[in-house]
């Protein structure tokens, strides 16, 4: 089976978890509107990315990765152990919606200078209480066996520590755990090979993450 | 088997759309947070509502109907029913999570009246933008057959008929097929028994779906 990813080409966006789970497996994929330079929506899909798997077109990140997971040999193929990893895929999720709206708590549609104070509220109040609460909930999680939900946890850690560098400094030392996980993660052979590669996009002030020192802690 | 539903006791919230699936199904559960009026969080869930099946403790509310659906009779087995319906079911997670930051665009820990003048901000775009989007999404999938999926659009529109009366009444119009549906589902046998009964919880300003005349259309 070949797949075929459909997200923007100029983000790590959301499509980034997907291509981390295809990457790590070595799977065969084309990254569609990257490599035609031709964007494709589809009426199935509210919003990319969606994924073309044969004569199927599964959207929403979590919902591929659900598809992908036991497929790419990224999860059990038990219904207990997969209903677990996609309710702690929904989760990061919502964590990461919860960053995105760090920078864009007024609309998606305004620009970051359109709603620059709120943006400033809303960080420092995501960083004293929710940024803890989701890393002390994956901490707990972090030494499971290995599946996608850990690729997802090392980007999250990877867009936080670009997005808050002086935060993630003060509080990540507390989550060994998760510090550990994203080392593991990155050497993981196939991934190291990626991150170093021209198909990794550099995060940039288009993506979810963005480094806005103005939003970090002081 | 006999569910248990855990979420929280006054508000309908994300639990409401479990309870439609188990009403209209006939299904037996206990609303296990109402009936004891004790709280038990489970630290495998982030946050309610979470479900318990046997063993099983399954967090995220589009996981729980994504596990209940067939075994309901609210969803076809196969595999790419299921993975199209969750697809949509998501996409209506998204969009109670954005209907929730009308009210709380800066934080849910903090009251309305200290984010009033942000969430005035954020409804006008909401209303203006997103809301006629999602509901041209869904119009589309109005007709289809009978699923889960339904119900929580039937709840979606109820809830956004509370918190935006003039808005609804004035957009709901171009979307018929969307009010047919809310129609069917609300004559349903026993949804319609619940409905009138008490164990559905009024709309309230404690829920997701509030209604303040000054975010709602002019």
């Amino acid at each position: 089976m070949r797949y075929e990813l459909h997200y923007w080409p100029g983000i790590q966006g959301r499509g980034e978890f997907v291509r981390l789970a295809l990457e790590d497996a070595g799977a065969k994929y084309r990254d569609v509107w990257r490599e035609s330079d031709r964007l494709s929506p589809h009426r199935q899909a509210f919003a990319p990315p969606y994924l073309k798997a044969g004569r199927l077109i599964i959207p929403q990140t979590a919902n591929i990765l659900l598809f992908l997971g036991p497929r790419l040999g990224l999860a059990p193929k038990s219904e207990a152990a997969r209903l677990h990893l996609h309710g702690q895929q929904l989760t990061i999720a919502d964590w990461l919606a919860e960053v995105h709206d760090t920078h864009h708590p007024i609309a998606s549609s305004l620009y970051y200078e359109d709603q620059k104070r709120e943006a400033r509220r809303r960080s420092r109040i995501f960083l004293a209480e929710r940024l803890p609460k989701f890393m002390r909930y994956f901490e707990r999680e972090a030494d499971a066996k290995f599946s996608y939900v850990h690729l997802s946890l090392f980007q999250m850690i990877e867009g936080l520590r670009y997005a808050f560098p002086r935060a993630m400094s003060r509080s990540e030392s507390k989550f060994s755990r998760l510090q550990r996980l994203h080392d593991r993660v990155a050497a993981r052979p196939r991934l190291a090979k990626y991150l170093a590669s021209e198909r990794r996009i550099p995060f940039n002030q288009q993506g979810i993450f963005r480094h806005y020192p103005e939003l970090d802690a002081r």
